[in-house]
């Protein structure tokens, strides 16, 4: 999960992947699941980013996805990789909101854009987590601004 | 894929399908991209149900998905079986919006909701096409209303 | 995932799953990997029936898989619901043999079989871990013979 | 889908593939099935090396899998990249063998081994297919002997 120095971007944080040839579903273009597979996949590579990831490991306090939409604006054919942006736009008391926007590299073209809902979880309690205070900065200093 | 006659639900389709241990996650519970997985599941069960499914062998003409939402409600441990709703909002000249609710069978629990917009697609032009007027009308003999 | 008591088999622990229109890849069959969810299903549902799947609770301890194999019978196509069974052939010291045979429930063929080598495992000191005697017991009462 | 110089291999195709979070099922690690998906993605570009997959878009010729084996030799955990080979062992008259590698990219060690039988199949008549002879020419030259 490498980063792409050429992609024309706002987001501080991307992925590029490969599209694999099971990607795809009976219509022959890639199954409407995949996307979400990639998003998390960038969610994921952000939250490494943060320190989120790490305090999964070391307080069961991790992301829990509340809410996420895409956007479809093209069909991805194999073969073919993807590039997968992830940058926050709000943070709340227990919740940061999230926007992704996915590129095709053959042709460096849109293909989908999406918005997530995350939570901080305290999967020993199952409930909200506020977030920390390390955590609300890392994401600050990542993104060059107060949000 | 059958149906559930105690469904206490709007949806004039529905389906129920068993959680797969292997739809967990590395946080336990089932992933995210599983709940899309199916609505799809529910969308293709009414898709048959109005003739649209069997337009894509005749035709090439079939749905194609142009945006999706998933709000998640409860987290969804394995063992469990679900039952997701499917059903027909609005129609408009190419495209039909679609909502969905899922409850788990073991509380009969909301634990997410969806809204999608399909888009009726000729697979041979790659372009948009007019929904068929027998599709028009199997989908509001479905819902019972003009839509 | 309910028993199907129609099912003619040697197998003592069987599940009957629907297939999903999104198991299909781009030949239009069902692709080769979800024969092996299937296959895991089907070993998930037979642990839980002999305690193991509680030990993984309790102690940390539980399958891990060694080595599978499938062969290919007929092409599943959707609509389809199949017929999964389990048996242990053989308890080692640390491992146990199982096979798996996947009927199509439209017509009862058989679609695909399997075997497959699981070890008990202790997840803590990342080892084998000797069967225990109450989960060889459990499995030889469930198949009816010494193994 | 990029190859890997470095890798110390006597397979003539190989692909790197990242790991994505989403592979890793409830015991932390990646899931079973997963490998197979990757011996996949290794078999597709093994085939667009030889010509087999353009065949699949002009004459409905196509591979089938036949029979699939995973000897899995160590658990993969998120993040990692992994490396898969693929060479032909064996060309009968409408199939192949095919063997399969599989390193972790962190440590250049051997997490899985697997062997296939494919079948050259006619997509249209449902039934196998004598092998063309530029394939084989293709797969010999490939490997680098007579098979």
């Amino acid at each position: 999960m490498d980063s792409n120095p050429a992609f024309p971007s706002k987001f501080p944080v991307f992925i590029t992947l490969p599209v694999q040839w099971g990607d795809q579903d009976a219509f022959g273009h890639v199954n409407n699941t995949v996307y979400f597979r990639w998003f998390e996949s960038s969610r994921i590579a952000y939250f490494e980013r943060i320190g989120l990831s790490a305090m999964m490991t070391t307080a069961k306090v991790g992301p829990i996805l509340a809410s996420i939409t895409c956007d479809y604006r093209r069909q991805i054919l194999y073969p073919e990789s993807v590039i997968i942006g992830a940058k926050v736009t709000r943070i709340g008391r227990t919740s940061i909101k999230m926007e992704h926007e996915l590129f095709t590299q053959s042709n460096q073209a849109l293909a989908a854009e999406g918005k997530s809902t995350i939570v901080v979880f305290d999967y020993s309690t199952n409930r909200p987590h506020p977030i920390p205070d390390p955590i609300r900065r890392a994401i600050e200093a990542l993104e060059g601004e107060r949000l």
